[in-house]
């Protein structure tokens, strides 16, 4: 997307470049995490990893864009959903809930999802990526894999997830923010199973 | 609400009452803030706006109510819910999922829920208040109401609900967020009648 990033990955790379990539996407998922998406900037991204503002605009482009290179690293959908779609249908409620719950137990991947939320609860900005990042990555990827099935299914799916992680690690209500991954699983899985395949 | 409070609404009401109500509410959003649902009092919110606490109930009754008015919650939990919880067991999950479908359509409600919901991404503080106000006003409430249920399964079921909301009114994803309302009970109240009722 970054023509400048285009140019810039040919031979004259300079050496250290992956280095210096790895602790801007570092430092802009804390920045995202702690401030949110409309709080958060170039400027305060380069400060946070101790590098010039050009250079963020170098590697990445817009904030945006830097945003979105710091969600693919922990999960790329179009990676690991395809996987997780294919085999046993009549498993894969529980393929999905034990991937979400599993992803979202890294602070890796949860820190900027949560960064991600809170900039959809604060601004319409936030709200426009969480939802093309969920309905293009996630759920536009589900119902391609399964085959024709009413969208409002597939989010209503989406939802008990989505609901089941705020609580257990936003708002942290026990026993769900304790409970044992396969606890959860056993009582979810049904239920994305239901929505999903019927 | 509270019948005292319906009584002092009279002629006779003595000048200078709106602002000691304003003053008790403002000393019981610090209060709260400051120390989450649980920790506070209906004492404590008394001394802290430099009145009785026999004023404190005398306005509003008891601290739950306190919350919901200071909150600018236009829902008591205590006047809505027991008429939901009672009834037909087998109905149980679609009006939960009916209530709580229309009580976030309203503006009113939606507003002040998602800043208590926005405030559990940006502080420990907001995630208390919220952990304990939804802990204690509603689910406990469900939990007394249907017998002997896991709490896990009641959380469950309220992710469920909590995750449409979300998707339906932050996220704004569609068609959930264009979806009728009956559409969605459709789904749903199954989900929650399996988790609450079995």
């Amino acid at each position: 997307m970054t023509p400048a990033e285009q140019q810039r990955r040919g031979p004259g790379r300079r050496p250290g470049a992956a280095d210096t990539r790895g602790e801007i996407l570092a430092a802009a998922r804390s920045e995202f995490a702690a401030r949110g998406y409309d709080a958060s900037s170039v400027r305060g991204i380069a400060r946070a990893a101790g590098v010039d503002p050009a250079l963020v605009h170098h590697y990445f482009g817009t904030k945006e864009q830097v945003f979105v290179a710091a969600m693919a690293l922990p999960f790329d959908p179009a990676e690991r959903l395809p996987q997780v779609l294919a085999g046993d249908p009549s498993q894969l409620g529980e393929r999905l809930v034990r991937l979400f719950l599993s992803i979202w137990a890294e602070p890796d991947f949860r820190a900027p999802m949560l960064g991600m939320l809170r900039s959809a609860f604060t601004g319409e900005q936030g709200a426009t990526l969480l939802r093309e990042f969920v309905g293009t990555a996630l759920l536009g990827r589900v119902a391609q894999a399964i085959g024709p099935v009413d969208p409002l299914r597939v989010q209503t799916a989406a939802a008990q997830m989505v609901g089941v992680v705020i609580l257990r690690h936003v708002v942290r209500l026990e026993p769900l923010a304790s409970a044992d991954e396969e606890e959860i699983i056993a009582l979810v899985a049904p239920t994305v199973q239901r929505y999903l395949v019927g």
